[in-house]
């Protein structure tokens, strides 16, 4: 079946952010890695990505958040508004009390810098990096991971991380279910901020909350570029059409919205629609040697911005296991890894299912209308800043499922 | 057309709060009165009623607190539960710095209790308290109310307060309206406190918020009665039935509940179900000498607990607007009511209309399901006790539209 073989420690199926983190994450414990994308070339679509304190520790961790902070902004506040009426909800400051607790900047950056940073970082380790690679299947022979690839050439490794994304080509392995349409579709765009841009809020990351719809603005590239995302609920969805959440619907999403929103959807690129979809939470993520992360493991709604958060969670937790068990001072001990991507499995399902419920009802409070949405108002603006309680779950340190802390993991290094 | 003719200052039709209420505010004043009732007794039907302090006051500037707290209750809290989960959302002490901010205590009392408060009171004073009169029409001729009556005789004053309820007949003197129904039912009951009944939030109001239903309970007389009201939405008014919400939708309704409340519908009477119904706010209640009060003007639903406690607001400022202009040192001068009943309209429609308004949304959101219930929940959860802000426009002294604090109203007295 095939006429080559690639053997090496870890494989790790797909490029993406998580595919990148977990495969920095493995070699910075010392693993030969190779990373294998179907795309021709590495790189990232999109516009901005929110990095929460969570998802900034590991960069910390691993040495690489100076060098996202240099292309990153820190943006001052996290501004909820009212999106018919502008009016406020609630502010939380996103430097000081709160980045000190938590232990690491709020940094939002181009998805696509963000992807550059892990790209140079996985180099730089010594990642081996292959595009142009279509797996079509995995399975575990003789306690090793093999994967097909359409060209025929099998790459074997003693683990294989399937971080494949949404419509991942693993996932089957381990569950048989299909990406969960949320009826929503967003659009986005960056512009440059020019001398005509409006100056209200450009150092913030402020969310407009409307009936069925949404609006997130901040500053990219140290406040050179303004991303906007523009999320909303397709009526053409709602009436079965398959190919729902045309730009003919855009506008009329937001017709109730006050003109600063209605303004902002200029900015939106019209040429590419991204449709929402999660998946339902599953408990299994591993068959045999072959493990899932990111959102191959757990796609989720983008209301919490964690998706990528998520994934470089993964990964760090990936190291922290397979760290002083699969590799440890005296060599590579590849019979460990059932035992290490088991107990990653285990760490980490509660955590993402719990992210991934909660974006969904997250969402949801923010597109109400009428009764609802008074009650989502009041329950807001009844919110004081510096009142954690609905934040520590996600982005506190030493919450269950999350990775040890930098000096947990080296203490682990140094006792192993 | 008429036989006999009774004149008088103040004639006011209706028994019920509001009318008692009326009779005795002017009495107050030094007018003549005469109150005049269809039904051959005095009396009222019903359970408890909640008298916030807005209404307390009131009862204590006319040296009728003390009775009303002889029989009454003061509860210690003010107490919401989900009537799903049993968890309690928020809690407001009723006594300290509650009673110390609004002046009077918050009293919970049978409804004919305080009716008959009220009618010994009108008794004492000098009110002329005449039954079995039925007012068929109200017209204003040379300047002086004529109530026609259904046994021939003629009721004359210089102005006729129309203090007939819900299904008032003289409302179509000012309004082309009609009751609104809310879909909601209730049924009402006191059983007495004995050994067996649960000890628990035996002095408090306890309101179990649940889907489409609620229940409150609270004790009476002096905790010898225990006070229930169950309200719910009925399945047979939404199939449009005019006969809804019969005894065989009770338990139904409540049947995601816990047991605390299903058992506590054991305690109603099912002999009689209330409908609940409100309407629209109006803007005028004067037609030449004639002035609406009480439900007859406002009609709302019971969510504030303020039907009540807005007729004896309404007395008040009667007794506020026509003393020193109507009723001065120097005797009665009839011709000051025009300006006096307009006063005491411009004065109360603003406020009343916003009690009816949030009564009906403060309502829907007890009953609330999904995401909603969920954010009602947060709101009412993040509250602190000692919180006044959704309390003080209703219950707080000097707001605009509530009657004159007592000693303002003394003041007035001594300087007309």
């Amino acid at each position: 079946m095939s006429d080559l073989k690639s053997s090496t420690d870890v494989l790790v199926i797909g490029g993406g952010m998580a595919g990148l983190a977990g495969a920095l994450a493995l070699r910075e414990n010392g693993a030969d890695v190779t990373l294998v994308e179907r795309a021709p070339e590495f790189g990232e679509v999109g516009a901005g990505l929110q990095m929460a304190p969570n998802a900034s520790r590991v960069l910390k961790r691993w040495g690489l958040l100076e060098k996202a902070l240099e292309i990153g902004v820190r943006p001052k506040h996290l501004v909820f508004r009212d999106a018919v009426t502008g009016e406020e909800l609630t502010r939380q400051a996103l430097g000081g009390e709160f980045e000190e607790r938590y232990g690491a900047p709020y940094v939002v950056i181009h998805r696509s810098d963000l992807h550059r940073v892990l790209l140079e970082g996985c180099e730089a380790a010594g990642v081996k990096l292959v595009n142009d690679v279509m797996v079509e299947s995995v399975e575990t022979v003789n306690g090793r991971g093999v994967a097909h690839t359409a060209a025929g050439v099998d790459y074997e490794a003693d683990v294989v991380i399937g971080a494949d994304g949404l419509k991942s080509t693993l996932r089957p392995l381990v569950a048989d279910d299909e990406p969960v349409s949320s009826a929503y579709v967003a659009y986005r765009g960056t512009v440059p901020i020019t001398e005509n841009t409006p100056k209200a809020d450009l150092e913030d990351v402020i969310v407009y909350l409307g009936p069925d719809c949404h609006l997130v603005q901040y500053p990219l590239r140290k406040g050179e570029l303004l991303n906007t995302v523009a999320v909303f609920k397709s009526p053409s969805f709602e009436r079965g059409e398959e190919q729902y959440g045309g730009v003919d619907e855009l506008d009329a999403a937001y017709q109730d919205c006050i003109p600063a929103v209605q303004d902002a959807l200029k900015n939106l690129g019209t040429a590419m629609r991204w449709p929402m979809y999660d998946r339902d939470p599953i408990e299994n993520w591993v068959a045999g040697r072959m493990v899932l992360m990111g959102d191959a493991a757990h796609p989720m709604l983008q209301y919490l911005a964690q998706g990528a958060c998520q994934a470089l969670e993964d990964a760090a937790v990936l190291q922290d296991v397979s760290n002083g068990t699969v590799f440890t001072a005296d060599g590579v001990n590849p019979a460990a890894w059932d035992q290490a991507i088991k107990e990653f499995n285990t760490i980490r399902a509660g955590r993402t299912s719990r992210v991934q419920r909660t974006a969904r009802v997250w969402g949801e409070s923010w597109h109400v209308s009428g009764l609802a949405r008074t009650l989502r108002n009041l329950l807001f603006k009844s919110r004081t800043d510096n009142n954690f309680q609905y934040n520590d779950w996600l982005y506190g340190q030493d919450q269950p499922g999350s990775p040890s802390r930098p000096e947990a993991a080296l203490a682990k290094t140094l006792s192993a």
